[in-house]
This record gives C-alpha cells, structure tokens and sequence, in this order.
C-alpha cells in the first residue's frame, strides 16, 4: 500500500484526476455494523444473525453480508471529491472469501480509465481482510453530473 | 406484481426451486436508513448528508446511497430459503434513477437460471419506486454451499 | 400529572416503595425510532415502513409498532431504583391507537399494589399522546431479585 | 419445529388461515441489539448496559431487556401475511429465564383461536433460547382491520 | 459515592438548586456505542475503528472517541431537572487515560457554583471506569433560560 | 471557504504541519443524528427529544446536543492524518447558537499553533449554519503519540 495514501486532495475538475490515483478506507468490522446493516436493509439471513445456525455449516460462525463490501466501495469513492460525481454502478462485483466479525478489511479504490467525452470514470475496487486476502472486488463506474 | 408473493416457502432441497419463482420487499427510505448507512459503510458523500449542496445540484436534496439498493436486493434473496446459500456477487448493477428520502422501493428477485451441476443459481433483480419507475437493477448469482 | 415527578429518587429498600408512586418518562417518537426498532427486532411488518401500503389503509401513514409502547414501559419503571429488580412481564398488554411519527408519549408508571411477602410489586402502566388520548396501557409485574 | 417453516407463504384472507399454522424467527440476540432497544425506549436500566453493577448479582452478566423478546414476538407474527392485521396487545407476558447477549433465540408464533365473526385472531408465542429453554412466553391479540 | 443519588428529584425552581448536588450516570462503553458515535459524527479515526492500526500502537487496541465522554458529561445534567435550562458549553475538557470497550465508565455531575444574577450554574465532571481510575473531566457551564 | 479543502492530503510527519493548515466537514444535522446520539450517550434531555416541551420555550422546537458540535469537531480533526495523535481534550468549548434537525454544519479545523518539543498542536475549531452563524467553537489540544 506504498502508493495510496488514506485521504486525497484533489482540484475539483475532470481534467486533474489521473488514471492510477488511488484511495483508501480501514474498518474493522464489527457485530453491531453487520446487525445494523441488517436492520438498515431488511437481510435477515441466518448468515449473519444466527450464531447457532452457522456453527453447523462450513463457516463455523456468522459473517459479514456481503453487499457490505459494496457499501465500503462507495465510501472510498466518496474520499475522492472531483466535482460533483454520482456512482452508476457495479460491474462483476464478487464475493470470493467470507468476512467474519472482527476482520479488518481495507478497500482500495483506483482509477483504472477516464472517459472525458462522455465524462464517466471506471475505478478497480478491491477489498482486503488483514492477513492481506482478498475478500471482494468490483469495477465502479461513475459519471460527472456537471 | 400480480404473481409476486411477500414471503414466499420454499422447501429446503435445490430441486424444488423453479425458474420464474419471485420474492419481494417493500420498504419507505427514511432518512435515517440513509444516515445509518453512512454511518455503518463511512460513506459520508455530500450527495446523502448535505442538503445544501444538493440544493445546488441536479437533484435539489439529499439522496440515498446507490449501494443501499444492492443491501435491497441482498434483502429480497433472504427471503427465499432452499438450503444453505451464499450471494457469490452482482453483475451490471445499475443505479438508473435517484432515490429520494421517503420514496417507497419495492425489490423484486426473480430467479432466472438454475445450474444443478455447478450448484449456481442466477436471479435478476429490480428496485422499483411508487410511480413504477426503475431505479436500480441487477443479476445476483448465488451458490448453494452444502 | 400534578404529583408526577420527572425523575424520582428513591431509596434502596423494598420497604420504602409506597403504593402510589409514580413515575412518568415523554419522548417524541421518530421515524428513526420505528426504523431502529424494525430493525433491531426483525418486524418490517408494512404498517411501520411501507408508506405506500399505510397510504391506502385506514391510517392513512406509518405507525409505531406497538411493542414500542412496551419499551416505553419499561424505561419508566427504570427510572426508579429500590434495590435490584427485574421484570416479570406484563398483563393485558393493550394498544388502543395508533401512534403515529411525530406523536408525543408520556409513559406514566405507577406502582399498584406490594407485596412484600412474596417480594413483588404491580404497577399500572400507561402512555399517552400528546392530545392526552390514551395509546397504551398494562400492567407491571417486577421481582426484587435480592 | 419440524412443523415449522421459517417463512410461510398465506393467501390474502382471513378465510384460508387455519388454527395451528406456525411462523419462527430466530436471531442471535447482540450486544447492539441490546444497547440500540436501550437507545431506543431510553431504559437505561444498569441490567442492561452497567456489565459492573450486573457482575455483582445473580446473573453475572448485562441481560437484554424483557421487552426486547415482545419485539421478536411481533416480528415473527409480521412474517404472516393475512389481509391487512394490527396488534391489539398481549396478555400474560411472562419473562421466565435471563437472556443473555449471544443467546439465539428462536419466537413461535402459533395460530391457537381464530374469531370471524369478531374479526380477531388469538395466537400463542415462546421464545426460546439455544439450549431449548423457554425465556418468554405470551398471547397475542390481532384484529383485522379491513 | 456515598453522597451520590443515581437519579435526583429536584423542584422546578433554580432557588431549590444546592451547591454540591451530585448525579451520576454509569454505562459499560460497547463497541456498537462507539462505532454508532463514528457513525453519528463522521470520525472513522483509525484509533476507533481499525484494530489493526491500533494493534501496533500504545494503546494495543480500538479505543473510545474522547468526545464520548463528553455526550456522557451532557448525560449526567440532563438528570437534573431545575426548570428550563441548556448548556453554554464546556471548560478544560480533559480525556486523560484512554477508554477501552468494555470499560464501565460513572460518570458524576457535581454542581460547584450558582450565580442567581447571571441565571448560570457551573458544575465539574468526571469520568472514571471500574477501576476507579480518572479518564475525563470538565467543567460544565449551564444557563436557565426562562 | 476559499481556503479550505475537504479532504487534505498530509505527509506522516509532524515536521510537515503548518500553522494554518485548515479542514472542513459538512453534514446536515438529522432527526436520527440527534435521536441516536441520546441513545448512545443517555442524554434524554426534553431539550432534544420532546417536541411538545419545546414547542413552548424559547426555541420552539427540539435542538441538538450541543455535545454533538464537539463530536463533528473530532470528526473534521480525523480528517488529518501526520502519524498518530489522540485527542488530549478541548478548551472554551461554546454553544453560541442553538442547531435545529435539518440545519447544515460545517465544521472548520485549523492548525493555531505547533509546539515541536512537547509533541503537541492546537487548533481552532468552529461551527457555522448554513446561514453561515457561528453555533459552536473550541479549542481543539492534540498529542502527537509515537
């Protein structure tokens, strides 16, 4: 993580941002943000609230949902302030290992393409639990409202 | 939504399940839905927590998170309960019209594609608002673990 | 509510709680209350985050689930200290209106009856609006436990 | 609860709903969950958030609120749906057993009387913890209002 | 603690208020209430939420937002009730010994001076966990508005 | 605002802070900010949480905890990142204004002074409505750890 600095200045025009600029967000996660955000959207899936149920299955405990890794994309995007953005979405978003509670998961946000004419910007997101495995991925795609 | 049930039983073996079965979920964005969710994912963009930037925007308010659709349709799949699955992912999520605090989003998870041999299962998945209009979409693929 | 006090002092003896007291407890309830409530116990039922569904029903808008009332309760019988006591449950739960967002509830607590043999003590229960309409009403049972 | 289906799929009237139909939920019960229905209700009882004052009593440990277990009652009765219903109260709520945090608990709810001429339906529902011991009991009164 | 009334009773008057009336308020710090606090304010500072950052620190581990202990501090007083009054703010906040989850931090409201011309009420603060030990302290100063 | 940046990028030596070195955070205040933050904190203030009181005093209507203007202060400190600092407290901390639920806030940060021999920095903090008032500001003391 030599090169990715955890906040990122940026001038607020289309024409700075650089393919390669990278951010980064740290979290550890915890039980009350995988309840929350079972709250929050309504996925109750004994997954991720019933202990007992997944003592018995190949996970041995509960863990993360994970469209949480998604929403920790979002908020690395959001460190980057370049104008006014909005996010139109995922492409190949993968959950390839479980997050448990207490993992400390780091997701890396890079600009992988910019498209000035039609002022969209394609970003690689990846997401890390602390013995450096990776646990999601995705490409973000986002446009310039102004 | 004529053949679409709230909650839907469904017996526990992978066989049972039926290309074409649908679930959905209801639910009013509140603005705290959206201020929670910032404050579990660390997404703090001004597009969902300033209202005075976006009154100066497009849009005119505060609007939720692209990636609290994809909690959604996360949502929906719970529903459905046929053995032990895990989400594997998303593909073309697409967030195609702005959800605004108190917009009521119906999401509809309907499964499209059964692989017995590799134990997959692929659904397309929909938010839609109360006037009917798509806001976001989405393909979930899941694996049957056990 | 003349002879109510906010907060109460009491000492810490069973022998001191007088047939009478009254404790009282007033929040404005909030749609992040309902919404927290829906999501911490897992009753998304429409009528407390379905809007769209409310509007069409004889309330007209979402309501409080009524099992907040019971929270109510039980943080006004907190608000009195007389050794260590533990709730027991409730009798003739009742929810006699709706409680709307935005509606203000006074939860009054007063002790009914004593029983020192069998170290126990009623109460009756009551929350009320802010029209003074009755919303909710039960009866208290707690234990001293030591 | 080899009767029991955790979602159950009813028709939308009061007609088809039969006297012993059977809904669960089952949820690891978190020290957010406690500490949320704490902030909630504003029942700050030391039993609940003071791990000090509990470690000197008979439990040994901060237990969830009774009143939290009311709510999981509701919750499993919000996965029936029957025609548009509301709760009416509960009668002999009893607390029987400490929950404590990281207890799963699994509510029933079970159809026991059913009133067409006056509209209400009477069912009874159990909290039950990991080990298969009953935490809370009661009767829930619904009516239908449509 | 010997002179301190876990909840106080106290008239409406401001002349009724006494130099040296003490409240107290006592919590055990949870995880959930700091990353709920990260989530409410927007500090996601590693030194609450990345247990890995902090691993390799002084402290070994996550700790509380300091400013915590202030909401605490702002606690305490909202149990006093002596007509309308609203806090002006506060003097020499010191977070003097960091806050671990888990610990149960009293937190005691001691009223140090009354200036009835000024309408104003200066109190001291402190916080102390279960070891006894002094981890915040402030001076609060509190105006009576009507 | 000219010279502000929203997120600052910052080498991690404290040798590389400048005197004057200044970072914003901007959220609008929501009925959930101020409803969870007396969850987490206990502060049921009526202040905060009873409509019906306000709506008769001076105010007219619910405000924020002022404590909650020294949260987004600690907020827009850990926007900076120069090595590891912890927050040692905060002087002449005043609630100038009071902040009502949908009020914008930005909180400013700025670096007042460095002294290198006792690791330790000040800064000035300040928040501004949206109708640019001044309702809080303090003094910020933090400590460089490592």
């Amino acid at each position: 993580m030599a090169n990715v600095e955890y906040v990122q200045s940026m001038s607020g025009k289309l024409e700075d941002v650089k393919v390669g600029t990278s951010l980064s967000f740290t979290k550890t996660v915890s039980e009350s943000d995988v309840y929350m955000y079972a709250g929050i959207t309504g996925d109750f899936s004994p997954n991720h609230v019933d202990a007992e149920y997944m003592r018995q299955g190949r996970y041995g405990e509960r863990i993360a949902h994970g469209a949480l890794m998604v929403g920790f994309m979002s908020a690395a995007s959001a460190r980057m302030r370049v104008g006014r953005t909005v996010s139109l979405g995922y492409d190949r978003v993968r959950f390839v290992a479980p997050v448990k509670f207490g993992d400390t998961i780091t997701t890396e946000y890079t600009i992988s393409e910019i498209d000035l004419a039609k002022k969209r910007m394609y970003s690689k997101v990846t997401c890390t639990n602390q013995r450096g495995e990776l646990v999601a991925s995705a490409v973000n795609l986002r446009a310039f409202v102004d």
